[in-house]
């Protein structure tokens, strides 16, 4: 299988070193990996402040989404297509990866690694990912007839559990145990933060729901760790390319969704119906999270991506409190707790690998 | 302080050897260390076996003794003076411990460890525990003016956190990190799996209410840590003379409590006035754990003793499911995982010292 192959060289490039993505423009070489070898120190710095930054980036925006999420509620219903807004996200990120590349472009010349050309060989895989958040949010549908929202909410936590499994699987990187108990701790207390009067019902829930909620998880987290796969294949190429290459599958499928679920009300009420400036907002906080979450998977992996989104979900809950007049509940105090000793016990399983 | 002089003594045995106490009946010396460390394996064997058999003791009986309150509520309302109860659960302590010394005193003959006579200097710090208790129970009926009684429930894990920070202060012991972030855990754990609908309530507790509790766990903390470093001050002494004087003074303090508290339903209705055979079982499983805690303290520490008395809480409710048809919460569930994986990582903790 495709993934197997990106897999496997992903893994060579990891056993030369796992810094060599920092020589960027310059092809995989020896003499590139010695060169890096001789920079050491800074260039673990520069690696470790970059992924810092998109870490940070992806956190803020994750807030930001769920705040903007809970205002356009609070607004009214969604009145829009949120498939017309899911196309224009993916539009979006196109045209800010084609500036950032224009800007390359100019500045360092078109390279073997940032020219916008590619070959069937390299570009046959990036379609998978989108398909498979199509499929995840065509089954979303589904599951709704067999369990409520926040029951949903809570399922979608099984995404973390999903995640490392398949990051391990796929990817064959190695968690310490410290790191496994971390990932467990992450899932039981982002799950015990979102904690409410009506969660026990979750418990009811069918066979049936149970099942599509696991296959829905595995989805998630297979196209995020396939995601990492396909950008981590070809480490010397500009993340931009990469990105675009992504975004226009992405445009592709959405296209496709507008086409099945919301064909008649964009003929009948027009592409932008019910848009405001909150769904605009929106759309641009999506767009520069989704170039976030794929610098994350450029720069360091999945499993920074769930932290951070995570940690991102507890963040938001606090500022509801100031934004919206929320009262935190004390489970979301105990999961709060759980999930910032998970990120400590990461963090510190890490240096007894 | 008499605590310091303790700790110091206890602070010596343990640099000797910490398995000094599997020379029983030997008086602390170079030849004894030395035999010790001869014995080797077998004894650091033999030692872990008693260390998981009265931590297990703990755990079982724990976990029956909610079971047996449960029973008792659901026969109805205690009408029986729990001071009473108390005073002879501490009564029925002394005579088991005496049982037991006959025993060994027929077996083994009196020798200097295992003669129940003793001196002021030893004696004299073995009315400060139940003297705390006596305290913290009397401070008990006050903390109802400002929490309810699952309130209440849900603050009792502020134990946790004492007996951890005060076990590290007046025993000198260390934590690894790890332990640290796994007794976090355990105290966060314990309190999810209690939550249920009316838990927020907990958060509205009156600053009154907060600083009593956390007197009270302080009080709780500091009477299990001083038992322990009282057994521990004589590794060679016969746990059941430790024992025998420990319970002396417990009747003596509750003796005390009854006179406070029941003296006119003890007057009028008499000493055993509405007990019944629930009643007799609590009395017995009390006692009986009440000496496991005692061999948790002598051959094992607070720490395994918490964390045997949280596993204890999740049993029961387990057992509860079958017994009495309760339900489990989704809470419970999160919360038992927490407290697994907190089990798990101060197991691995260790290791890593």
């Amino acid at each position: 299988m495709d993934y197997r192959r990106i897999k496997d060289q992903n893994k060579e490039h990891d056993a030369v070193h796992d810094d060599i993505e920092t020589s960027r423009g310059k092809p995989l070489s020896g003499s590139a990996n010695s060169m890096v070898m001789l920079g050491g120190n800074s260039s673990v710095q520069s690696k470790w402040k970059r992924k810092s930054a998109v870490t940070l980036a992806l956190t803020v925006l994750t807030s930001s989404q769920a705040i903007l999420i809970v205002w356009s509620k609070r607004a009214g219903k969604y009145e829009y297509s949120v498939t017309t807004a899911n196309f224009l996200v993916e539009a979006l990120k196109c045209a800010l990866s084609l500036a950032a590349l224009t800007r390359i472009w100019r500045n360092e010349g078109v390279t073997e690694d940032n020219r916008l050309s590619t070959s069937w060989d390299e570009v046959n895989v990036y379609p998978i990912p989108a398909a498979l958040y199509l499929i995840k949010n065509l089954l979303q549908y589904y599951i709704f007839a067999y369990v409520d929202a926040p029951g949903y909410q809570i399922l979608k936590n099984l995404n973390i559990i999903s995640t490392g499994i398949l990051y391990r699987i796929i990817l064959k990187k190695q968690l310490s145990e410290i790191q496994w108990a971390a990932f467990i701790l992450l899932c039981a207390g982002c799950t015990t933060a979102q904690l409410n009067s009506n969660s026990d019902r979750v418990l009811q829930t069918p066979f049936q729901g149970w099942v599509m909620a696991i296959v829905m998880a595995l989805l998630s987290g297979f196209a995020g760790v396939y995601t990492e796969a396909i950008i981590k294949k070809r480490p010397s190429r500009n993340i931009n390319v990469q990105n675009f290459w992504l975004y226009v599958f992405g445009m592709a499928f959405n296209a496709i969704a507008i086409l099945v679920q919301d064909f008649d009300a964009v003929m009948n009420k027009g592409f932008f119906h019910g848009y405001s400036l909150v769904t605009v907002l929106m759309i641009l906080n999506h767009a520069l999270s989704g170039i976030a979450v794929s610098m994350v998977m450029k720069y360091a992996d999945n499993i920074v991506k769930v932290y951070s989104t995570s940690v991102a979900m507890l963040l938001t809950a606090v500022l509801s409190v100031f934004l919206f007049g929320f009262h935190l509940s004390l489970a979301f105090f105990l999961g709060s707790t759980v999930v910032s000793v998970a990120v400590y016990l990461h963090s510190i399983g890490k240096l007894q690998r």
